[in-house]
């Protein structure tokens, strides 16, 4: 018996109709009339499902009526038109066998879970159609953020997730030991002969892989040991870092904006009926986000100008729980206004204020600022931040001293500025927070298979 | 001024032939000679490099004859045919500017060094030609494993590094905690409120999402703490696992050769000026191996019948340091045998002796055997681990207990088989041992950008 899945059926649905087809996948609610039967059956490769009808005259019309939901079937049947939409496959049966049993207590009931019930059962819930939809676009958006760089001849590297480094993430990292509780601290000891650590970015080993290829990105897992419980944080979480060489700021913000486009685009194309469903889901809005996205162009603006438009906002009668400040950082109330009530799309905040800042970046003029950006979303906030980075030696050195980073433990990296440096550039995207823009999915609880934050680490 | 990279210029080389271009590199060497002056230049973004030639005659040239090995420049000339290969293209330099100096010390001057000089300054090694090589194999190998994958319609999954379960790694993991020397062995006041440690597999959980997707593959880190220092062990590596639902052993072989022959076709296509030179590189046979192995079909041998094989060599004179025996594991002497000397192919060993293979796998008739599956491969060795899954609730409850693994802490995982399970195998295959079977580097510490083994963790 020759197998189909319900993708290939869905992309070859004209040709097999009214042909006989094998099928094998799950049952996600099972209505029983007197006379005829639907089964609502996925097999995960396609979020269209066909529905398998079948009535009285199968044989072994009983043991099918005594399916339960859950359960894993081969179906065998034809296909045929299906009477209330056109493009959703129908099935008519004539063989429904088990395959795997599923009890009456199983968890996943067809009606509305609450997502915090869900999370409870994350290794059920992919199966329901919030999570099909969720984890598709983000297989289909990982694959996208592939292809881009490779299609414009970026290396993808491997940077490290154990690391000797400091640099970036005092004081918010997990320690790495084989040591036992009674020799803890002792990392000489230890299995690296040194204190190890979970590293916070991959930014700044890309760079030494810019410096041979040009042009590199990073796709890997992050972590944060940032005891915070919001909807947007999480202690395990996967990053992209681009990395160019000669490149600035200016150009760094063509390319962000040029790839989120591609990668919306690609994720539209791809996830049409997912997307779908999530707009519905989520309340409506999200389609007409992402497709105005791709015709919009991203407002740029200083840290400055920002600060004058959100003052003049407050002015106005705008009221902020904080008060925004020339010289400070926003808050997620500063970046929603921006976004969401004067530009109506993504913006780019540059040159920011250098006390604020990571060591690395470049030193304007000014003595002030910093040549950094951040690119703020409608409904997520922060997407991307990015910078130009310091590429003169004398004034890496000097901010690293004035910040007491070590310049001895970082050699490696200052040295990349004595040999052969050149300006370059580029960003971090943290991938749920692009999965939260994608899906309007508010919560990275929801956006990532297992999700890791402060006292749980369930499955 | 409109700048082009040297992958353009190789791609657009005949449309180019007499033009102006600007590019931006650096020097690998700088021949000079009275009259006339050669530049090797590279800029990472393709492995065969144009040759920047001047002469007195160039605006500066006293400038351009001082300028050092490692130096990032900007170069203006003219593309014209090169003399000794009309593939490689010569620029005549009409400008040439320094972008970034570098010292005369600069550690790695136009000779060769050896991998061991080169592993102490990791975060330079990207710049010799061996490196470009191996890392731009990295790069696109990793590409044509996500295409494989999601051109089938495979979901990509990341399962959780930081984990709480101890199912199979049971001695060899790291800990991950936040938790001061003073209090540690306190898990319950840990970040996690218990014992996390770094993942030795992700398999367990994508098996959830196989129950759901039908058809998914993860592609991530994996963590070991094995104190070994062996050219094959590293304690930081990336992994392949993909899992599918509705699939025997058998049709996981199939996949396994397969996916395995995709991958080598399109590293093949997509490298061969780097294929070429690590070939060379490697002593010669490299590419004859890759290209045999396309048209070839790997052996297939039970357990039992490749200790029979290696037996019998010995009977006939063969010498191993360790004999074959039945029901036990092979050596990396006897898989050496079997692919290089036996089959000249890659081999599937499958049907294993239950008692030295994991918990999971499916129990054969035979009472003595899992339908587990090992690829071995010329060169490398052990390249993929796969099995089919134990379905069978009972049966894989009662090896738990045997192997004394926490059914309650799996719950989960076991739950599996209880809602709809349904007969499904998936394989892992360590990226590092890929690339070594890819490139013919021996040793891991050079498939990896910052390789992590005992007491080394640098930059």
């Amino acid at each position: 018996m020759e197998f189909i899945t319900t993708r290939e059926l869905k992309e070859r649905l004209s040709e097999l109709q009214g042909q006989e087809v094998s099928l094998r996948g799950w049952i996600r609610n099972h209505r029983k009339q007197k006379d005829v039967c639907f089964i609502d059956f996925f097999d995960g490769t396609c979020f269209r499902n066909p529905q398998v009808v079948y009535d009285n005259s199968l044989p072994d019309a009983e043991a099918a009526r005594a399916l339960r939901v859950g359960s894993a079937i081969v179906v065998t049947g034809r296909v045929v038109p299906s009477y209330k939409d056109p493009e959703t496959p129908e099935i008519q049966a004539t063989a429904i066998t088990l395959e795997g049993d599923c009890p009456e207590d199983y968890p996943l009931q067809p009606k509305r879970h609450t997502v915090e019930f869900l999370r409870e059962i994350a290794y059920l819930r992919p199966r329901t159609r919030l999570f099909q939809a969720v984890f598709r676009v983000r297989s289909v958006a990982a694959m996208a953020i592939h292809t881009y760089f490779q299609d414009r001849g970026y290396v993808y590297v491997h940077t490290p997730l154990i690391t000797g480094n400091d640099a970036e993430g005092a004081g918010n990292t997990f320690t790495v030991t084989t040591l036992p509780p009674e020799k803890a601290g002792k990392y000489e000891e230890d299995f690296f002969g040194k204190q190890a650590s979970l590293a916070v970015t991959g930014q700044l080993e890309g760079e030494t892989f810019a410096m041979a290829f040009s042009r590199i990105y990073t796709f890997g897992p992050t972590f944060r040991a940032e005891n915070s419980n919001t909807k947007t944080h999480a202690a395990e979480f996967w990053m992209i870092e681009p990395e160019i060489a000669f490149c600035d700021l200016k150009e760094l913000m063509d390319l962000e904006e040029d790839f989120l486009k591609a990668i919306v685009k690609t994720v539209l194309e791809k996830c049409p009926d997912e997307l779908k469903f999530l707009d519905q889901y989520s309340g409506g809005g999200l389609l007409e986000k992402l497709q105005t996205l791709l015709t919009s162009t991203c407002a740029r603006v200083t840290h400055e100008e920002a600060i004058t438009i959100l003052r003049k906002a407050m002015e106005a009668g705008k009221e902020f729980k904080f008060e925004p400040k020339y010289g400070e950082d926003t808050a997620k109330e500063h970046e929603k206004y921006l976004t969401e009530e004067y530009f109506h799309s993504p913006v780019f905040v540059y040159d920011w204020p250098k006390d604020i800042k990571a060591f690395y970046m470049y030193q304007n003029d000014d003595g002030k600022t910093v040549a950094a950006v951040d690119l703020l979303v409608p409904g997520s906030g922060e997407l991307m931040g990015g910078s130009q980075r310091e590429t003169r030696c004398e004034l890496l050195e000097k901010r690293m001293d004035e910040l007491h980073i070590s310049k001895e433990d970082m050699y490696w990296y200052v040295n990349l500025r004595r040999f052969g440096g050149c300006t370059h550039s580029g960003f971090g995207m943290g991938f749920e927070r692009l999965l939260i823009y994608l899906t309007g999915v508010d919560n990275i609880r929801d956006v990532i298979p297992y999700a890791r934050t402060p006292m749980t680490c369930d499955f």
